[in-house]
């Protein structure tokens, strides 16, 4: 049981938030259909980041389980999968929303995305600008198909069920509730929804 | 029936050439088991890479069929995969191997790595190092299972099948032939072959 109150993250935009190594976070689908896009960062000057594709080399998953960790682009652990109270779909492998994206679907001016919100949440950090790695994409059920297609899913997400991240060393997390209307990865309705999370008390 | 003599990439180094936009590369699998490692970059500045991530949400699919485009981090067309006589079992989750893997893999000595042969190839042009994105990992056989478990498969591939790549603007594509040797990846008996390619003359 956690009595950590929860942060908001506004339906379309970005939070982020620094972690001292052993901290966590906890991101929380409170709705059930709202996809997170998560990146993490290594504290410093390095641009070290968390990587997918080199994690999944690592543990030989789409996605990690719990007690498994991510690895950043040098292949040294960042964050630990500690808790996924879900049944696990989460999406690893579809670039973040961008201008460009909305601007192929259609869109005659800007309309707000993952990318510049991972950006929006960095610089509230002061820290600078940076190109978008792939997202960790919280609750977002992209399942492939025997013959290698893939399915932009409805949401199979349940009404607080939430992961935990633990930092393997001091980080920035952002987070982005993912603005998408136009397709209907956030939900048949298509309406951005806020996005949750908490940073447990240790222990 | 393409007479264009074969170029060789030594087993475990790399090779990269400019193609013009509308000149093609076609990679060849002479052995049907030595995976090619490939990478395109939009000519000059930017930095605009071929980006996997992109491309599949643009696709709907975990690797691009003949007549589909590859597109930048910036989702303009780099590549069109215009011709694959292979099954079309080739990888584009994983990232490439790295001194950090071969460290992990319990190699005490530096070896040969993917990643850096992109940037001997590229050197090899006069073009600067870079961070080594996603690559396109041709003939490597990365099942998905229902469970999002990841397998490292034997090759799938027959000796003499290609992939054509047709250029939409002009870029630099490099290869690896990966030097893999301890996980079978480039076949039973982990032992890194010449990889192929050819530049078909125009028409």
């Amino acid at each position: 049981m956690n009595e950590t109150p929860l942060e908001t993250i506004p339906a379309g935009y970005g939070r982020a938030v620094r972690l001292r190594a052993g901290e966590a976070i906890e991101i929380v689908n409170v709705t059930g259909t709202q996809v997170i896009d998560t990146w993490a960062f290594v504290e410093g000057e390095g641009g070290e980041y968390m990587s997918l594709p080199h994690t999944r080399v690592e543990t030989g998953r789409m996605v990690p389980r719990p007690g498994e960790s991510f690895l950043t682009n040098l292949r040294k652990e960042i964050l630990r999968m500690e808790e996924d109270t879900s049944s696990g779909i989460h999406d690893t492998i579809m670039a973040a929303c961008d201008a460009a994206r909305y601007q192929r679907l259609g869109c005659a001016g800007y309309h707000r995305n993952c990318a510049a919100n991972m950006n929006e949440a960095l610089a509230e950090l002061g820290l600078p600008a940076r190109e978008c790695p792939q997202p960790l994409n919280l609750f977002m059920n992209i399942p492939v198909h025997p013959d290698r297609s893939l399915e932009q899913g409805a949401p199979v997400g349940h009404p607080g069920e939430y992961v935990r991240l633990r930092a393997l060393c001091d980080c920035v997390v952002a987070m982005s509730a993912c603005p998408q209307d136009i397709t209907p990865i956030n939900g048949a309705d298509r309406t951005p929804q806020d996005g949750h999370y908490r940073i447990p008390s240790a222990g």
